[in-house]
């Protein structure tokens, strides 16, 4: 039996695409879900993400909790970590559990949680996210989180990318023109993505928070061996 | 000074570009607004489109009116045209106006006109949209119709091939990560667009209504030397 791939382009689109039994694999590229997926791997326990500022500041007392927060790119005021990766790569945080609230991603996994099993897709988790889709032998839809309900270019190269291994299993099929679109746009790109990138807008817009080497770590592919999956509000590793 | 060209890839999401200032181009390459750019040159004085059949039918003791009105790609009962062009090819119907609803291209044309000045474009009037949206010097949206809300490759392709056009003459420039999106799909399909969509789930979802030849017509550029412009509720030919 195969199972359907769709592509949702932005989180605005997300109802058009809501069946209550796909799984739904979320992605921002740069930088929230790539982070989750570091932060896992730094042994992390658990990571919640949330829509807002206020909600992050609630474990602000809970010295068991890293607090995140990024808005517009920049870390927000008197908070520690924004949604870089750096902090969380060669790291060993045992015994933390985080609390995250960006822009675009968290957003959407609030969003798609609703009525869906959520896991987290990045290109640094490609493979292992490729491996435990297959697994679970239902319809995916690979949710791009955008700039503010707005299509992004690098989150479409991943859907683009995990659209593309899930094919090549023969266990999926698809019959969604934003699937199809994707994968044509990663198989022009799939070269050299941070190069494809530089006329990002999002690229345009971060040029001032130096975040070249962000985007490096972002579009690199198998850099962690985990994914992650919601379990209730929080997000927990499978490896 | 150069305006901006933005594409927005479906009518859910138009919220996020509305901006009571750019000019908005409506495009449903499979049928409506490629229909319409023929029906225009086909002389009819005006055509008023409509979101529902039950408006459509306001017109039916109308002599002067010819009705059209389509769903699910086939023309509704007791209408005597759908969205298909081949009935104003080479037609001359001086002296009538038209009255159609279609499940795409009239429901994105009816959300833009609220507070946008709204032209129409597709690929057989592609070389007269181009001119004609140059000489606004405006910033453009270029809207595609999708179906049902959802991406479509077809409108897509027509998006990037306008805002190609655009960018060429110099006096356009672009932010916006699903133009870049869209002229990258058109570049790598431009050789054969007929082909390209052979895969599209708009073919796929039409296979049986035997639409080949109007899809083969609706992807051949320049076959019209017609600008469709919203005035009030009524189209009109600017040529």
């Amino acid at each position: 039996m195969t199972n359907n791939i769709r592509v949702c382009l932005s989180p605005d689109l997300f109802h058009l695409y809501a069946d209550r039994q796909s799984i739904v694999i979320v992605n921002d590229i740069l930088r929230a879900t790539t982070t989750m997926c570091f932060a896992l791997g730094s042994n992390i326990s658990k990571i919640k993400p949330v829509m807002t500022v206020e909600e992050a500041l609630e474990y602000r007392d809970d010295d068991s909790f890293i607090l995140a927060a990024e808005r517009g790119g920049k870390i927000v005021n008197g908070f520690d970590f924004g949604n870089s990766p750096q902090p969380f790569m060669n790291a060993d945080y045992k015994g933390k559990n985080m609390v995250m609230t960006t822009t675009n991603g968290t957003r959407m996994i609030n969003i798609a949680k609703k009525d869906h099993k959520v896991a987290i897709g990045a290109f640094v988790n490609l493979k292992a996210i490729t491996k435990w889709a297959i697994e679970q032998n239902k319809d995916i839809i690979i949710c791009c989180s955008g700039w503010k309900g707005k299509f992004c270019l690098e989150d479409t190269l991943f859907a683009g990318a995990l659209s593309k291994n899930l094919l090549e299993s023969n266990q999926f099929e698809m019959d969604c023109d934003s699937t199809r679109a994707a994968i044509n746009l990663y198989d022009t790109a799939k070269d050299d993505l941070y190069d494809f990138l530089k006329s990002s807008s999002h690229r345009n817009r971060l040029k001032n928070l130096n975040i070249d080497k962000d985007v490096v770590i972002c579009v690199s592919p198998d850099l962690v061996d985990v994914v992650p999956v919601l379990k209730g509000d929080f997000l927990e590793a499978k490896r």
